[in-house]
């Protein structure tokens, strides 16, 4: 066996193993009592750590080293195989091995004070953990930094998406920080100077939102057979492409953000789902980059299922399956209600046009949180002064204000980038399998999610991870990732 | 660090891993789609192998050595646990790897084609998984009696229960198999000589059985806080102490026997929570071993949740739970239901006084497949005829016949015999807590199970392996296993 090979054995096993791990994070969210935290906590220590032995064992690096200098002997599969492994090695090494478990151990506190803080609202139970946590990251930045060559921001940002450059997100969100707001103040006008759409009477029982959400999962292409639908505080997806577990939060008092998230979350699973089969337990094969997999969600979510087309053809299903009646179940009425702009308070909420804006809040505040330019204790304070100054609202309490959203309080710093970056990618990709494929809108008419889903099996989930998130963008749409199709969509949408 | 101490960090990490890999397992028999199958099965491998590494790592080998040398240096606690680590390594290195990864693959494939053949009564379609299974546990059987010097189905019984040997075993189960025959005759002739109790008229709504079973979860001890009850194929009980996992398995028609499993279930939760929590985390610190564990939850079902005591008080529960009515559900009534003698098919849902009869046929076909005296195409035909001849019952067919149990499925082999070690254990233990604290009847009366728990926290569960099963059970009652009070309860219980 060459080099390269026994790399494959290896990381095949290291797969299975992250897998695993990721069961334990989606069983935490989805079932463990609360007493079961300390234990959990505990288990997830262990695996990240076995994990990182098996990446940094100096055996991993001859094996890279020289299977790096017969690359010229392999194809380019296994080429970018071999890429990503080293990319993987590179941040399993760069952190030592006490550092990983504090980490795991103060994320798993900080997760679940969170848990708590959060239903009451009550930022100061997190406080100290999140200090404890924040520290324990900054000292991981550094140590990617120096290991990567980055800057510590950027280091973070890299684990998530490879490539990723604050230059580049500068640029982008400082033209969107300048032309959205006034988008924003557009759309409300013109919204303003219509009737309002009409809210159907609830309450809307969780049991048939479930069905209706497992009905149009199975539209998109979700084969139960190989998943879940589960509920969650904060809906996600998890799992493996033969067992996706997708998760949703229900309100009895409205459908219209839990359906719409299910939709969004289903995308992602899709992307699981489509990975390249011969590739699936190397790394060559996982998802691109989270900038692509919240492409696919809102590809799915914002562009397909908030469309007059396909929402001509839901909106007789949600009236059936919620036994609605009336005017408020119109297609043109669920339209208006899907693509109703208003300056709110929760992000995973949000319409397309402020959404921008929320990621834009948070970007800058957890790259002041991770440079130390903001305290901890100054983070609630902050967060509301950014939400009245970017999105023009102001949160009664934190949560709905910083305590909204699990990414800081589960240790991830340098994700929010890739909402609206993908949001951008989602556009520019639907617009070129639009361009590509004519009869994608009537299909969706017809609730037929087929032609779709295919055009992004070929062109971005059968790609895996065997180019880079431009390059993927560039062989499927003839250019690297930027806003214009994004720009584009909002307006024609919003004030079309 | 001493070598001792060395060794318990390394023990630790592998106490996590185990409960990760036990995870991998509740959640495929809760949660898993079936198409999640094959990657499930990857997982398991992977985790299996892994923690397998941890043990037969070369410098584990050189620190029990070092730490046996200094072995007088240690408390009591600290030897028993050196003890038990040895007792692990020994079974670890005893199979190659190879060995184990074919094995854990082999296992979950006929786990998972008995999962779809026992709801169709179609051993054909398991008998091929189970002829491949069967063929690893039997290399793997011969590897530990090498390793142990024990025979290769003590070898098998030693991963369950240490210290179990088949002379004991064959010598009480000849017994068992000589006297209980006639007694079951003898039970039936009395009980068909009186009016047959009432049965309650179904059906019973899963979700009141449900919270019936909870209510008394509760009662036993079991903290929601620390576990959860989910539904099943077959009930069952893992997890770790801080998160409990029981499962049970509901059927409309009849609570019976879905209640009980329940409260035998519970009776294993309480055991593992009731583990010395300073040494939760290492081998002392675990279950002693299966006999002890059977012995908990039947002395829960059968001793003490079936007493006249305990229905007295679970009677009149039972009826406005279920919104039952009438004679049918009187004390009395609801107790002779509950002590009733049938030659029937289920293992799992027969009475205590036929059940030994199932284990001896388990028991004898276990070991005549596991020396090859048996052929896997002929199972079906000889449980049926063992059945015929044991319990004076025939199966219809295979789905209540050999594919009823999971075990050989998914390759337990060795296991059996101590559901009726434990009949015996509990029977034995429960008289010695009524005889040390006589108000104990009286408590269960009035649904009061602490001055029981209580007695068994500090004669069973808190002692974890600090001593073998003989030796609990002589420092509990006066002396090790038999079956004398077991046979004395029966006798009083059923011709009294």
């Amino acid at each position: 066996m060459n080099a390269y090979a026994k790399l494959e054995d290896r990381f095949r096993r290291i797969s299975a193993l992250g897998e695993t791990l990721s069961l334990l994070s989606w069983d935490m969210q989805v079932n463990m009592p609360a007493g079961g935290a300390g234990a959990r906590a505990e288990q997830v220590a262990a695996m990240r750590l076995t994990i990182r032995e098996k990446l940094v064992d100096p055996e991993v690096s001859d094996l890279l080293d020289e299977a790096e200098a017969e690359a010229n002997t392999l194809d380019d599969w296994r080429r970018a195989n071999l890429r990503e492994m080293r990319h993987r090695w590179m941040h399993a090494t760069a952190l030592p091995a006490d550092l990983v478990e504090a980490q795991s151990r103060a994320n798993s506190a900080c997760h679940m004070a969170w848990r708590e803080a959060r239903p009451v609202s009550d930022f100061a139970r997190v406080r100290e953990p999140l200090e404890n946590a924040l520290a324990l990251t900054q000292d991981g930045a550094a140590a990617r930094a120096q290991a990567t060559g980055l800057s510590p921001y950027e280091a973070l940002m890299d684990i998530y998406e490879p490539g990723a450059r604050t230059a580049r997100i500068d640029a982008i969100f400082a033209d969107l920080a300048t032309t959205l707001p006034a988008l924003v103040g557009e759309v409300l006008e013109r919204q303003a100077s219509r009737p309002a759409p009409l809210v159907p009477d609830g309450p809307f029982p969780i049991e048939a939102q479930r069905r209706l959400g497992e009905r149009f999962m199975r539209l998109l292409g979700f084969d139960f057979n190989n998943g879940r639908l589960d509920a969650t505080l904060h809906p996600f997806c998890s799992g493996v492409p033969e067992d996706m577990r997708v998760t949703a939060r229900w309100d009895e008092n409205g459908f219209f953000d839990g359906l719409m998230a299910v939709l969004h979350e289903t995308g992602h699973a899709l992307y699981e789902m489509g990975r390249p089969a011969d590739w699936r337990h190397q790394p060559v094969g996982h998802a691109r980059g989270m900038v692509m997999h919240e492409s696919q969600s809102l590809l799915m979510e914002m562009q397909a299922c908030r469309s007059p087309e396909f929402l001509l053809f839901a909106a007789p299903i949600l009236r059936d399956e919620l036994g609605g009646d009336g005017p408020a179940w119109s297609p043109d009425n669920v339209h208006r209600l899907y693509t109703r702009v208003a300056r709110s308070l929760i992000r995973v909420d949000a319409d397309e046009v402020t959404y921008p804006l929320h990621v834009i809040l948070r970007y800058r505040l957890e790259r002041a949180l991770l440079s130390g330019d903001l305290a901890v204790a100054d983070l609630p304070g902050a967060f509301n002064q950014g939400m009245a100054d970017l999105v023009g609202a102001i949160p009664e309490g934190d949560k709905d204000g910083c305590l909204q959203d699990i990414h800081w309080y589960s240790g991830s710093f340098g994700y929010f980038p890739t909402y609206t970056l993908g949001a951008a990618a989602a556009a520019q990709l639907f617009a070129a399998a639009r361009a590509q494929n004519p009869g994608i809108p009537q299909a969706l008419s017809q609730g037929d999610f087929a032609p779709l889903v295919s055009w992004l099996r070929a062109n971005v989930h059968g790609k895996g991870s065997s180019k880079m998130t431009d390059e993927i963008l560039e062989e499927a749409t003839g250019r690297p990732l930027d806003t214009s199709a994004f720009m584009s969509h909002l307006k024609a949408r919003y004030l079309g």
